[in-house]
């Protein structure tokens, strides 16, 4: 197996870092190998926020929810969807500012956005260096708009913390492969299916430790009624759709 | 330099491929770096369609407005956004099934389809093998539904073109690294620094061949007059719109 299959394979999530710094030349790889993508017809639909500030950090930790990782690793790369860049572009070519200004036009540059994040990530873990996804980014994504000074036709989506690693956790559970991939079309789950695929991750120690401290009887009530709850998710799709208004996609 | 850094600088976007198939064993490498990713809270909220039935790939031809590619490779991916195999999880032990039902939600599962599609692409151009992404799926996605056999909770995203490449394009025009980089906060952009960071995309020779074909001063008329059509986003706007409505996230 090749180098670029291992690093893939062995990723793990990594929420705890030395103190060293990343260094310019390891930065500037990452950042090289995140613009290095495909994107939708060369139109670089994204941008990168670098935060190596440590009071930054610690201005933007409640936008975190005060996540310790958001504070305590060296580096934090803010990926978001960006229209504006070459909305401007338009603009001082007297061409149409406005094509753009809708949510097919978005979806092109939140995977743009995000072809770039995972290239940051895999090239972050080739380097020896641990990332962690910070998803609150797309909880408070008006807060991050206001602090990062992100002008309309920008959208941040997600934030990666990326550091020297001082753990080494356990893979995480995964459902088995023939879970997630569907051969010519989809086929749709049933309660046999689903209790085969589950079997796995509902018998594994972390879940079963979980089960314990929610003293709730599965995985999916712990989810649904601990983690991510309806009415949080409602309340931040107000959110989401807010900022998507304000910046001209909705 | 390391194997993987330099897989991620090297991509090409390869669109003419051999008749030689994918073999089993490099689809599973590539299916398992598919998986490898983060995911939000470990619900893997994607599901990747296999397509290797040439027939298929010629029924769904126009669906990708006929782009050769889709018919002449030997293997299609087609990554979706998926929150109905958790939603059965949820049916399947008694947890709230409509907690996901919404555009927040519908953020996180775009995001963890958009790390599997990546993760494919970085492993499969590991192999030797040439990529293509298809954005077209976005625009046909209700076309995609009905074909795929997508059930409330899927929307498909992307497809990928994998095969052994026949062509060695020259590297693409990118923008230099600091177009898209920021430190700290976002710095916008004016009439001097686009003129800056256009400069080498606009005097790229196959720009100005661009400019011969379409007899348009500039590539940003090419783009909005062309090739990416306000009328046109507006009108896929409201298939996607609705593809969201049927779907449950809207």
């Amino acid at each position: 197996m090749n180098e670029t299959l291992k690093t893939l394979l062995q990723h793990r999530t990594i929420r705890k870092y030395s103190d060293q710094p990343i260094s310019d030349q390891d930065l500037e790889l990452i950042l090289k190998a995140a613009s290095s993508g495909s994107t939708m017809g060369g139109m670089q639909l994204y941008s990168i926020i670098v935060t190596r500030d440590k009071e930054k950090m610690k201005e933007m930790a409640p936008f975190h929810f005060n996540q310790p990782m958001a504070t305590q690793s060296p580096l934090i790369l803010t990926f978001c969807a960006d229209f504006n860049r070459f909305n401007k572009y338009c603009l001082f070519r007297d061409a149409d500012t406005t094509a753009y200004n809708n949510v097919q036009a978005y979806h092109w540059a939140i995977m743009d956005a995000m072809i770039a994040t995972q290239n940051a990530c895999v090239a972050a873990e080739s380097l020896g260096l641990g990332i962690c996804w910070l998803g609150t980014v797309i909880y408070n994504a008006d807060k991050f708009v206001d602090y990062l000074k992100l002008p309309a036709g920008v959208v941040p989506l997600v934030s990666i913390t990326v550091g020297h690693p001082v753990e080494k956790p356990e893979p995480p559970y995964k459902l088995p492969l023939e879970a997630v991939v569907h051969y010519e079309e989809y086929q749709d789950y049933n309660e046999q299916s689903i209790n085969r695929l589950y079997k796995e991750v509902e018998s594994h120690p972390q879940t079963l430790q979980l089960l314990e401290e929610n003293q709730l009887p599965n995985l999916a009530r712990i989810i649904t009624e601990k983690r991510y709850k309806k009415e949080d998710n409602l309340y931040f799709t107000t959110v989401i759709n807010q900022v998507l208004k304000k910046q001209g996609f909705l």
